[in-house]
């Protein structure tokens, strides 16, 4: 291969013992990749929601502040001392960040499943992709299909493999039909797709006219705009024609988690033809999957006893579906990575890019519709 | 046996279309046990919080008035037009109520175990124990053990079994300690017992001093005032003295059931070694099985995303445990009635009493420490 570099740039992220968030870009050692490794020169990494809360430490964005330019930028943004409790086990650390990204292996330690990889585009998850090089497990590698760009395998394992996932938890925990909230995301354009592939009834509840009119142009057949003066009505039909009584929310604060329960029972009780004490005994479950609104959650318990909310991860998932479910799923996104697990960015940036105030202002927002993608390389 | 009578009284509950609740006393014709079945003479039956829903339907208590006297008495009580909704099903069903009671076989069907019991005092659960006399089957009905009265048996299921139930949830979701909360209440007590007896940690969090006064002097070790000022702190020091991740909530409203995740959560990153991005990955679980507090259950999400909040109900989780687990607790229960599972009562009452403004009134506030009987025969 290409002669490499003995050094590299990469983004990192520090809390400070008196509540500060730093933002810069460190000049490390470049990786040697361990036998079962590959190096990886990273081309294209994206900023997913679930990057965030790393990189900004839930800091106030809006007052944060820049000194430098290029490189030397430093970003500056105050962390309340509230939020300060929670992040003590990462003071004064300095930590590099980003789940996932795309780029050609540029080195690969001595296994063979390492060796395999030498040369080729993968898209990869472990974290600190955010720079300019990484060392990968081959196993958290996927090759892309041929002729792939790393634009397009960037984003190859977080939003597949959580959109696939739903799914999977909906049909291990005896659901038929799925609820999604900011339904429009990235992410959630994934899931309508793969729910019309796959026949899963899916209610689709975005926050918009707008994003309503993005999914239906994609062939959603069930969506709910909760502006809507008839949402709680609207929702509970949906819920009916569907008998969904799972979600994913990935609004998480405000009323939407217990309304979605409360219409899940209302859509149980319209179909139950005697009286039951405790409510329903329909087993009903929202799962928190993000953090959009970071306000309270507010449930107004009409919904009985049969119920349940929960925060809901990945990884954790992934590890009750076990090592061959996960390698069905990630086939499936190698196969289709160019279809169903297609991902749009509105805004490409370099690593010193990511690190503007303005950029940073945006995707800290996760506003739908708005996706960035940091090239590493530029 | 002694003659019968060929009918008998028992109080109903009605849910009108119009929105009202009316409480009566209707004379029904005398039960004839199936084969299967036996006639109990109730002698006692408890006003458990789980009666309460289908007894008062959510109506506005305050409101309530009253006509007639003895057993003419009715009652009335508006119900808003909200909580009406979710009682369609029951709308014009005059209800009979009560979920426990205890008292004298008086007939039996022609199965051997429902002769077994015949002129034998028993507890039994099914339902319609606010009435002079029940069918119930024998295999729900628990014989007392010799010398106890009807009133020391007519609490023998709901919250002994609930009580035992926690525990043994708490053993089946891999958890080693229990937080409770309403700690002070029948039941309350009746878990410190248990857990002392079985060397299980657990927290008790009262909402008033002389409620930890009450646990202190029957040997409760961790007790904690949520109207103390130093709450938060107390409760996370107990949490990781005990190691305790699952809690039952006999409150549900409120901010205490998130107080008691993020305390959680506090306690496991208080242990661990090094920052983990999600928040910590140790499980931690709250059921709300009461709802002393009607309003809102408000999170404020600072405990990571492995977390879970979820309605409890006994019956769905003895269906868990199974047959075996549950004849295992019952037997507890018969050897232990008068010492780990014994009920105190404020209050007797006959079936006219039970539909007095005053009782009604007093019984429908929960409050810690008043608990009524009713005696039907009386």
């Amino acid at each position: 291969m290409t002669d490499l570099p003995t050094s590299m740039r990469q983004i990192r992220s520090l809390v400070t013992a008196d509540g500060r968030l730093e933002l810069s870009i460190a000049t490390t050692d470049m990786p040697v990749p361990a036998a079962h490794e590959v190096l990886v020169r990273v081309d294209a990494a994206p900023i997913n929601p679930s990057d965030l809360g790393l990189l900004l430490g839930m800091a106030d964005v809006a007052q944060a502040t820049s000194t430098g330019s290029g490189d030397s930028t430093v970003v500056t943004a105050p962390i309340s001392p509230n939020v300060l409790k929670g992040l003590t086990a990462r003071v004064g650390e300095s930590m590099p960040v980003g789940n996932e990204g795309a780029g050609l292996v540029v080195a690969a330690g001595d296994s063979p499943e390492a060796q395999a990889l030498l040369g080729k585009m993968v898209g990869f998850v472990g974290g600190a992709t955010y720079g300019e090089y990484r060392a990968a497990a081959a196993f958290m590698c996927m090759e892309l299909p041929a002729g792939a760009t790393a634009a397009q395998g960037a984003s190859c394992f977080v939003n597949p493999l959580t959109a696939l996932s739903m799914v999977e938890n909906m049909r291990m925990d005896g659901h038929t039909a799925l609820v999604h909230t900011a339904a429009a995301s990235n992410l959630g354009q994934m899931l309508n797709r793969i729910c019309i592939a796959d026949g899963v009834p899916l209610v689709n509840i975005v926050r918009r006219p707008e994003q309503a009119g993005i999914l239906r142009a994609q062939g959603a057949e069930h969506i709910v705009d909760s502006s809507s003066p008839t949402f709680l009505d609207d929702l509970t039909q949906a819920l009916i024609t569907t008998g969904a009584t799972i979600a994913f929310d990935a609004i998480g604060g405000g009323k939407l988690a217990g309304q979605i329960l409360s219409c899940m029972e209302a859509a149980a009780n319209a179909k139950a033809t005697e009286y039951s004490r405790y409510g329903s005994d329909v087993y009903k479950q929202v799962f928190i999957y993000g953090g959009l609104d970071r306000g309270p959650t507010e449930l107004t318990r009409s919904f009985g006893m049969s119920w349940g909310l929960g925060g809901w991860l990945l990884t954790p998932f992934l590890g009750k579906l076990g090592l061959e479910g996960m390698l069905r799923l990630r086939q499936r996104v190698a196969d289709e990575l160019t279809t169903t697990f297609a991902s749009h960015y509105t805004d490409e940036v370099s690593l010193a890019g990511a690190l503007g105030l303005d950029a940073l202002q945006t995707y800290a927002k996760q506003a739908t519709g708005q996706k960035f993608l940091i090239r590493p390389q530029a």
